[in-house]
C-alpha cells in the first residue's frame, strides 16, 4: 500500500523567493512546504506522513535578480475547498518575507470540482446582444451619494447610448442615499425601458457585495427585478462566495478587484495573473475587472497581458472569461487597447465618460466607433 | 438643510504615505479621499456631493523617515456593512503604491452596529473553567493527514494534561484523511472524556473555515457535538462571515491570521493592530491568534504589544478580546511572554509541544507552572 500522492494531480506552485542575509534557499523552500501543510518541524513527522502530506520541493533555481525560483508540489490530499486552497497557496507564508506565488499548475481533480465561468466571453456577448466577436463597452453608475432616480437616469442614458453593460460602482452598497432594493428596481427598469426604445440588449449589473444573509437576499432581489448579472468583490466577500453565487444562481458574474492590491508586491504576495486570472476564473467570474496600464493604477501592460492570457487561455475545461480593463481608461485610447488586447474584452469607462459635458453622448460615440470596426 | 456629515461619527483613517518622485502629498491624499468614495475626479462632482460623500483630508504632516502622515475623515454616509467598510478603508487604494493604514478612529454608530466579542477575555476564561485571572494554554491538533482517531487521541492527551483549549490546526478542513464530522465527534468526545476524568473543563475548538453552505453545516455539527467554540480564518472566509457566526450562533470564536500577511508591509497595507486587533475584534473574535515575536514569523515585539493593546483596550462598548500569541512559541519561554504581555492572554503552543518525546507531558508541565504562579 502506497500513500504517495499522484504527482499528476498535485498543486504545483512556482514561488519567487528572496533570501534574507544568512537565509539558505533550500531551507526556506522546505520551510514553506512544511508550513503550508503539516505546520510542524520535519522531525515531528513520520516518513510515511511526510510523504503523504508535506509539500515536495521539486526544483530550486537562481533568478537573474538574486532571487530564487522554487517549485513545490503539494499533495492533493491536503487540499479541500476554495478556502483551504487559499490556505495552502498563501496562508501562513503570507506572514513571512520574500515569498511570492508566481504561477500555479492546478490539480485536474480540483479544477473539475470548481465551477468556472457560467457565461464566459461568448455567453456575456450573447447576454448583451453582441452579434459579432466585438469588444463590449461597460459604463459605471456613480458616485455614491446620488439618489436612486439620478442613478437610474444615468443608467437610462448609458443604455440608450448602446453601452453593453451598465454596472453599479463597487462602492454602491445599501447606503441610505440609494437603498439597494429601490436602486436596483429603478436602474433595471430604466435599462429595460431604454432597450425597448432602441431594440438593444444593454444589461444592468447591480453590486450585490454584502454579507450574510444580505448577499442571498440581494441576489434574489436582483434576479427578481430581471437582472441577468451582478457585480461582486471577491476579496471583500471571500472568494468562495463567488463560487457559491455561480453554483446557486444563473446570473453572470462580473468580479471587481477592490482590496486585491494587498497581494501584488514584486517580492511578496500572489501574482496578479494568478489571483485575478486563474483564481477569479476558477471561482466563476465571467468577467474580471482589473486596473489597466496607463490609468490611475501602476499595473504595467505586461501584467495586464498576463491577466488576459490567464482569463482567456486554456484552464481545465473552463470557458474563457472576459478581461475587463478599467481604472482610468481614457475613452480616446480605447482603440489602442483593443489593438493590444484583442477584441475578446470589455472596456470599462468611468471618469473619462463623466468628464465629458454629456457622458452618454461620449458613450454613444465609443459604441459607434467599435461597431463601425467590428459590426453589431 | 445641510448635507454635511457629523464629523464626530466619521471614519477617521490615519495613513502613512510614501510619495513617488514627482508625486505631491496633498494631491496623493486628495486622490485617496476621492478614490475610496466617489471614484471620480473632483471636477465631476457638485460642491454639495463633494461635501456629502468625499473623504476630507484633515491633516498632512511629515514623518521623520521621509513619508507623510495624512488623516482623512470619511462621511458615515458612504459606509454600510463590513465589506463596504473594508472597501472604503483599503479597497481600490490597495492597488496603489505607498499607502498604509496606520490607525483608525471608528464611527460610534458603526461600532454600535457590530457585535464585538460575545465571550471576550473573561468569557473565555469562564468557558475553560479558569478560576483566576490567569493566562490560558492552547494546544493544536496536527498535522493534517492523521486519521480522526489519532487526532482524538492527541486531543484526549492534551485535555488530560489540563490544557484549556485544544484547537484544530487551521489546515484541517474536510480532507478524506479526517472528514470533518467524524473528526469533530471523536475529538469532542475525547476532550469530554478527559474532562470527566480530571474534573477539568478543556474545550475543543474545531476549524469550521469553509464555504457556503458548508460553513453553517459545520457550525451546526460542531454545536451538535457539544463544542462551545470554533476556529475560523477570517481572511479565507471573508471578515463578514465571522460577524455572521457571532450573530447566529452562541459559539466562542478563535480567529486565525492565515493570509493576513499580505497586508502587513511597512509602507503598504493595513497595520497588523488594525486588522488583527480592531477589525477582528469588531467582527466578533473572542480570541485572536497572531504570529508572536521570536517565532517563525517576523513580527516584532512592539507590533505584538500594539495588537494586544487593540484587542484588550477600549473600543466602543466591546468586551476585551484575548490575545493568542503563537507561531512558534517555545514552551520554555512562556513565562517571558507572560511577563511582557500580562496574564490576559492565551499561549498557543504547537511544534514546541510536538518536539518533546511526550507532547502531553510537556503541556502538563506548562499548565502546572502557570497554575503555581496564578492559581486555578
Amino acid at each position: 500500500m502506497s500513500f504517495t500522492s499522484d504527482p499528476l494531480d498535485s498543486l504545483r506552485v512556482t514561488y519567487q523567493l528572496r533570501c534574507a542575509p544568512g537565509e539558505e534557499v533550500r531551507g526556506k523552500a522546505t520551510g514553506i512546504a512544511l508550513e503550508q501543510t503539516a505546520e510542524l518541524p520535519a522531525a515531528c513527522l513520520s516518513p510515511e506522513l511526510r510523504d503523504r502530506v508535506v509539500g515536495r520541493v521539486e526544483t530550486v533555481d537562481p533568478l537573474p535578480d538574486g532571487r530564487w525560483e522554487a517549485v513545490i508540489g503539494y499533495p492533493r490530499a491536503v487540499l479541500d475547498d476554495l478556502p483551504q486552497l487559499l490556505n495552502v497557496l498563501y496562508g501562513n507564508i503570507s506572514l513571512k518575507a520574500g515569498i511570492r506565488v508566481a504561477s500555479v499548475e492546478w490539480p485536474p481533480s480540483l479544477l473539475a470540482a470548481l465551477p468556472g465561468p457560467r457565461f464566459g466571453v461568448d455567453g456575456l456577448r450573447a447576454l448583451c446582444g453582441a452579434r459579432t466577436q466585438r469588444p463590449l463597452v461597460c459604463a459605471a453608475l456613480k458616485p455614491v451619494g446620488l439618489p436612486p432616480a439620478a442613478l437610474a437616469d444615468l443608467a437610462y442614458r448609458f443604455a440608450s447610448a448602446g453601452v453593453d453593460m451598465v454596472k453599479d460602482d463597487h462602492g454602491l452598497a445599501d447606503q441610505p442615499s440609494a437603498p439597494f432594493g429601490e436602486r436596483v428596481a429603478l436602474c433595471q427598469e430604466a435599462v429595460q425601458r431604454a432597450n425597448r426604445e432602441t431594440g438593444g440588449a444593454s444589461r444592468y449589473f447591480p453590486n450585490v457585495t454584502s454579507g450574510f444573509p444580505a448577499l442571498p437576499d440581494r441576489v434574489a432581489a436582483a434576479r427578481g427585478a430581471g437582472c441577468r448579472g451582478v457585480l461582486v468583490s471577491p476579496l471583500l466577500l471571500g472568494l468562495d462566495a463567488m463560487r457559491w453565487l455561480t453554483a446557486t444562481s444563473d446570473l453572470a458574474l462580473l468580479a471587481h478587484p477592490t482590496g486585491t492590491g494587498a497581494f501584488f508586491h514584486s517580492e511578496h504576495g500572489i501574482a496578479p495573473e494568478v489571483l485575478l486570472g486563474d483564481l477569479f476564473r476558477m471561482a466563476g467570474a465571467d468577467g474580471v475587472i482589473y486596473p489597466n496600464a496607463g490609468g490611475r493604477f501602476p499595473f504595467s501592460e505586461a501584467v495586464c497581458a498576463r491577466i488576459n492570457a490567464r482569463l482567456r487561455g486554456p484552464l481545465g475545461t473552463f470557458k474563457p472569461a472576459l478581461p475587463v480593463p478599467g481604472g482610468g481608461i481614457d475613452v480616446a485610447r480605447v482603440s489602442y487597447w483593443i489593438d493590444r488586447y484583442g477584441a475578446d474584452m470589455m472596456v470599462l469607462i468611468g471618469g473619462s465618460f463623466y468628464l465629458q459635458p454629456d457622458p452618454a453622448a461620449a458613450a454613444a460615440e465609443l459604441v459607434a466607433t467599435i461597431r463601425r470596426q467590428f459590426g453589431g
